[in-house]
């Protein structure tokens, strides 16, 4: 086998390759089944055991208490963005959404397509470069929508806001990546192909009361409660993706946990803001330093542009994935839990030598 | 490499073995990126390659015209059942389903939800053996909701309906199995995971004119006009299971394409009805002659239950996935395009000295 690249990709991203060693020796014979996973019965084992297993370890990891369900969905955060307000958002009634970025945007236009929806906090004035110290939430609105990370424009929620309703929170850019308070949480989803595994599967935590809120004329895909009571397994599910996302669950465990995970991710991120700020301005960081992301390193040219020539340095290098989200254009490197520590020291080498290069 | 079990299940069912070793040997490096094609950007080559190649291919082989989008979606089909009604069915106005059988039924209870429907047609009495020999259609209905294939009740649409309104389809377990006379139809979906890949994707072909009846309330996910206008990359694709439905396709033109997998569907099913039928009433089909699938053949003890012991032989003689569907009970043997004569040569073996030992 080839050298691993060292990848920076926003996600897709890169997974553990010890997930992705143990995927491909079973590949083609399911632990002496002589079928692929993939060939069989997702009601039948070995699957439903994957499946029950895989719910099971990330409750574990992340600590969900009872009182909240995990389902895992098809279909990205994506068809969350409108689950979420179809389910939650009762007629007549309305939401609080905190515009953070390009995600929480989204998040909202599909909210705003069902009810009223309000917007305590808007980041786009800044170009979205900070969050509010405080929220200042309708304590009648039905719930206070939030990202915890926008992947696109580098900012995290770093202490989640005090909310008299529930929060509800798309972290598909860094759960598994430090611990949740669960009691400040109604509900939390993320599409899995950041920190959870490949892209096709989605989880969804919600809490059992706030399921029971949704409208009987939901179809049923739609409606959170067909799948609680299927145990996520209503209608055939992503039977690889969930098959991965319990592997590269079990090396999280085997690392240590979410609590390792989260030193790490402080630890990595850190050092690659410290570089960037000590820079002298060669390179440049538009986030606010009280909200940056521990997980999308964001950062552009102090002066002129020179993306297309660090892009293509850093591929010689072996250096994949540093292009900034096509939207915002700049740079960004992106470090999930995969993501070891010496890859990103790897990274600051090539930027500082870069910068020798390049004047600066 | 163990020997390949020889296997009926109903999906996830066999896939090609060409398919599952072409995507094992690139699954940790592909093409020679050191890295897997499921850690690198959706939006980037090679995934932005074979993504388009897909369906490309997949419009090659059902020779899908330009009159219609083909797009790749999650959620299966399940979410297709409201994804339907929702862009399609206006509201005041109504739609016909025909209730052949248990997955029919299942769309036609999504569609309620949104508006009226009308059902021409109820197999329900006859306990989903047959289908119309003729739909009367109410000309000012929206659309005339079919189930080519009925998975789980084994009956299996060979003409088609006339319809004055233009036909939708749900050919989640016959797709690629035969061609399709696309003039008739407006929108066909399909679930991929019997005879296109891995569960996690879902293909849906609609005509461009129907996908301009959404309304701009649905939320982005559900509404086929953004899937359209971004070429299912909307959002973050299932890139494992579209790849690996690239990979299906490709042995599918490599066998000969969809008359081929026509030809040899006809032939396997032929096989084994002849001997079901030839069983002087030790086996029982109840599907009826002139609609019986060629796809899932669906079979009973004609007397007693020997259900137990011929599934506990059959695994004994490397046979899987002959138990009919939980919700029927009975038997039930899956001949998807990846199921070669041979295998159903040794269940007709099997199932023949099965009677020779225990009387008939």
């Amino acid at each position: 086998m080839n050298k691993r690249v060292i990848n920076f990709n926003a996600g897709p991203a890169p997974l553990p390759e010890e997930a992705l060693k143990r995927a491909e020796k079973d590949f083609l014979n399911f632990k002496g089944m002589g079928a692929s996973l993939i060939e069989l019965s997702h009601r039948a084992s070995p699957y439903a055991e994957i499946h029950q297993k895989t719910i099971a370890l990330f409750r574990k990891l992340l600590k969900v208490p009872e009182s909240h369900h995990v389902l895992l969905l098809g279909g990205g955060a994506t068809l969350q963005f409108g689950m979420v307000p179809l389910n939650l958002l009762r007629k007549g009634k309305s939401a609080d959404y905190v515009v953070s970025g390009v995600w929480a945007k989204k998040a909202s236009e599909d909210a705003a397509k069902i009810s009223n929806i309000r917007i305590p906090f808007d980041g786009a004035e800044e170009n979205y470069t900070s969050l509010p110290e405080d929220v200042v939430v309708d304590p009648n609105t039905e719930y206070l929508h939030i990202t915890s990370n926008e992947t696109i424009d580098g900012v995290q929620w770093k202490r989640w806001p005090e909310s008299p309703v529930p929060l509800v929170c798309d972290m598909s850019s860094d759960i598994m990546s430090r611990p949740i308070p669960w009691e400040n949480f109604g509900v939390v989803y993320a599409g899995a192909q950041k920190n959870l595994g490949p892209s096709g599967i989605t989880v969804v935590v919600i809490r059992n009361d706030l399921a029971e809120r949704s409208s009987d004329h939901l179809p049923a895909y739609l409606d959170y409660r067909r799948h609680i009571k299927g145990e996520s397994l209503y209608n055939t599910p992503p039977v690889f993706s969930i098959y991965l996302m319990g592997l590269v669950l079990e090396w999280v465990m085997e690392q240590g946990g979410v609590t390792e995970m989260e030193t790490r991710n402080r630890n990595k991120a850190a050092l690659l803001y410290q570089y960037l700020d000590q820079s002298n301005g060669f390179y440049k960081v538009p986030a606010q330093k009280d909200y940056r992301s521990a997980m999308n390193i964001v950062f552009t040219p102090g002066n002129g542009d020179f993306e297309k020539t660090l892009l293509k340095e850093a591929a010689e290098a072996g250096m994949l994935g540093l292009k900034g989200h096509r939207s915002r254009g700049g740079l960004r490197a992106s470090l999930y839990n995969a993501v070891p520590m010496e890859n990103v020291e790897m990274l600051v080498d090539f930027l500082s030598s870069f910068q020798r290069k390049h004047g600066g």
